[in-house]
């Protein structure tokens, strides 16, 4: 077999076979097949595209690259979540202590905040005293314990995917819908889950700006999962405004907690309840999605889910008290008003400008080098619709340094005020499964 | 400025500009711009082509990427001769000479062959003391004493066009026809021509197998050629069969003296002095093509030709009495006929067979750093159309290894003969200026 030949049956629109795939990608992972060949194959799979064989093919040797981690010593079935990435995502700081208490096991990997999305690793580390990593034997006992348990990738998961997402990046091969959902779902395979929730941002804050981008990602990863017999579900939720009040870290982890105990903002609480309730259903726990979804409020209201949260707080090193004294989460030195200038309704608030805002506070990384300041960040006053008028506390800076002039002409920016009324977004568009 | 940028417009269908292209094959040329970039480019070139300005800069830029040749020591107008590549294809020793003998001068730098084509350096070669390497004085001095001189590639011409070769052969992106386009015209900039004439090869055993892909092709670089201020002529002549009787390197010298003293075949004849006619033209020695041909015609009877050859020999090094001493050149050990194994008209000799043949006889190089054996070869008996009797010889074998069944039946599977009368085959499809 020979890259060359690979290369161009794709350019030519014909399908790889397994064999082939399997070629290509243990070739490029050991380096035999060189840069400049891969490079050309993306290009080529940008205008031909990958059949849904193909791209589960890749998403199963991705996944085989490296290190598969076994999840065989858990119980019962374990459910992963995924975000594609979005501004004040807190999502799983709240669904996966929903989720295990109610008995669905969940040992999640989690990743680091780049540019202007956050990371729920980071989010964790504001805790003090924290540990994101645990040995295989902690992780296991914990999920075992008390279901859920929440650690940083370690390892050397799917090397192939990091190699080619790496070229991608600067061959202008990054923008091709089965390389995204394969890169994606490369690492849910090796990570061990049995079933996948994944939850599909769109949006100005978003990676997918359309619901016709957002609806094709989903559809091409419910169906890698499906043909790698991966129970997987796709919710794909709104992200043209930051999902709930806070954007940060610690301010982040404060308003998780709160959601926890049922007292969080509605759309916020809605996406948790939702991707929750798939997440049971697929565990097996609930029969059906409304009945799951009306359990996960009860869960809410009763303290079950922020009891979860404290324990697991408290297993990985934190101080679980912080569940009902916030003020133990890092502070910062200043807050600052952001002013309305003009009465009216909120027409929009930027998701990707509030989480670039936040960035150059401290609270996210430019670059992977760059350290966090976890105290810092933003917290909404307002969400898109909300009546203002004008001097009213739109939102709160919330800094170590004094000087957040560009921060705040930059939320300045993102958020429109209109004198006319303005409609709701809407929070759930649609579900693939 | 910024390859991936680069990359991503050509993804987009856009036009690179004159600097953008200036950068890309600088920062190529000089290993700034990686292999991995420039493949994934050509891939996207292949699929969304370059505009007609775009392949003039790419062409210009790989020309200047090196050495250029200053022809302005040398007296009138320029013209150079190219062909795509073929199976008995000697015509450079043939027109050469002739236009030559009118007064335009040739100064031509010739290639070796590879695979199932031949090259005109070794074919000169195949001359006991013929030397293809002269300084740059006699160089000009034999152009400027009898108007031609004809030597190998030497020096660090386009060296961005051999590496961006060597990377589309390796990356599934050759076909693309402005950068075939590109590649040809490149050298043939580099190489100082005012004017070029471009013997475009079509069918079995050339490069493009189709009429249009020719025609294509050859449009290309006639734009070339006029956007970059030099007159270019494209002739669509006919691969399907071998050129002229003889394939090997020391007959077809023989062949091409025969042309020279007009007594050569038929079709060969008219290659020559078609190409040759365009030349004189492009030179302003005659005012149109069918003037130009009356006299060509005439210049093949006179001797003027065979007598310019036969000086162009003797200053590079050679024995002139050759041109009436054929035996001269290397002959071969043995010489074995190819016999017809049916009755009637030979409906096919397909070139690349052929062209494959003699390879393995020792007349070609299946790689770089193979030797060329130049007594060997083969001498077609027949022609497309010919009739043909039962135990008729087809062809001769000429080798120097009594072993010669691989070859023979090779080239009695290229002969095709049918029991109907068969049509002879155009030689001259079409003239793009």
């Amino acid at each position: 077999m020979r890259m060359v030949d690979l290369i161009s049956k794709k350019r030519e629109g014909l399908s790889l076979t397994r064999d082939e795939i399997q070629y290509m990608i243990k070739g490029y992972t050991d380096g035999t097949i060189p840069d400049y060949q891969m490079s050309a194959w993306a290009m080529a799979v940008f205008f031909q595209g990958l059949d849904a064989n193909e791209t589960s093919q890749l998403t199963m040797e991705m996944a085989r690259s490296g290190d598969q981690v076994d999840l065989s010593g858990i119980k019962g079935i374990k459910v992963d979540k995924h975000s594609t990435g979005g501004v004040g995502d807190k999502t799983s700081l709240i669904v996966v202590p929903l989720v295990a208490s109610v008995g669905v096991p969940v040992a999640k990997m989690s990743g680091r905040g780049l540019g202007h999305t956050g990371g729920t690793v980071d989010k964790l580390e504001s805790i003090e005293g924290f540990k994101i990593e645990l040995t295989k034997e902690q992780f296991f006992n914990n999920v075992n314990d008390f279901k859920m348990a929440l650690v940083g990738q370690s390892g050397n998961l799917t090397p192939a995917d990091k190699k080619l997402y790496g070229l991608r990046d600067v061959t202008g091969t990054v923008n091709s819908m089965p390389l995204i959902a394969s890169s994606i779902m490369s690492k849910k395979i090796a990570s061990g889950a049995d079933a996948i929730v994944l939850d599909v941002k769109v949006g100005a804050g978003a990676f997918m700006k359309s619901l016709e981008d957002a609806k094709e990602l989903a559809k091409t990863m419910v169906s890698i999962g499906n043909h790698l017999n991966r129970k997987t579900i796709a919710v794909i939720t709104d992200m043209n405004q930051p999902l709930g009040f806070e954007i940060g870290n610690a301010n982040e982890v404060k308003e998780a907690i709160e959601v926890l105990k049922g007292k969080g903002e509605e759309r916020l609480t809605k996406v948790c309840l939702t991707l929750a309730s798939y997440m049971a259903v697929a565990g097996q726990v609930y029969p059906d999605f409304n009945t799951a979804y009306k359990q996960f409020e009860e869960v809410l209201k009763s303290g079950q889910a922020v009891e979860t949260f404290a324990k697991f707080v408290e297993a990985q090193g934190g101080d679980s008290e912080l569940v009902t004294q916030p003020e133990k989460l890092p502070q910062s030195k200043y807050h600052i008003n952001v002013i309305a200038e003009q009465a009216g309704y909120i027409q929009d608030i930027n998701a990707e400008s509030i989480g670039y805002a936040a960035m150059y506070l401290g609270a996210g990384r430019k670059t992977k080098e760059d350290q966090i300041d976890y105290a810092v960040g933003i917290t909404l006053k307002k969400k898109v619709a909300d009546e203002v008028s004008i001097g009213e506390v739109i939102a709160v800076i919330h800094s170590n340094n004094k000087e957040v002039q560009d921060s705040l002409d930059l939320i300045q920016q993102s958020v429109k005020i209109s004198a006319a009324k303005v409609e709701e977004l809407p929070i759930i568009y649609e579900v693939i499964e």
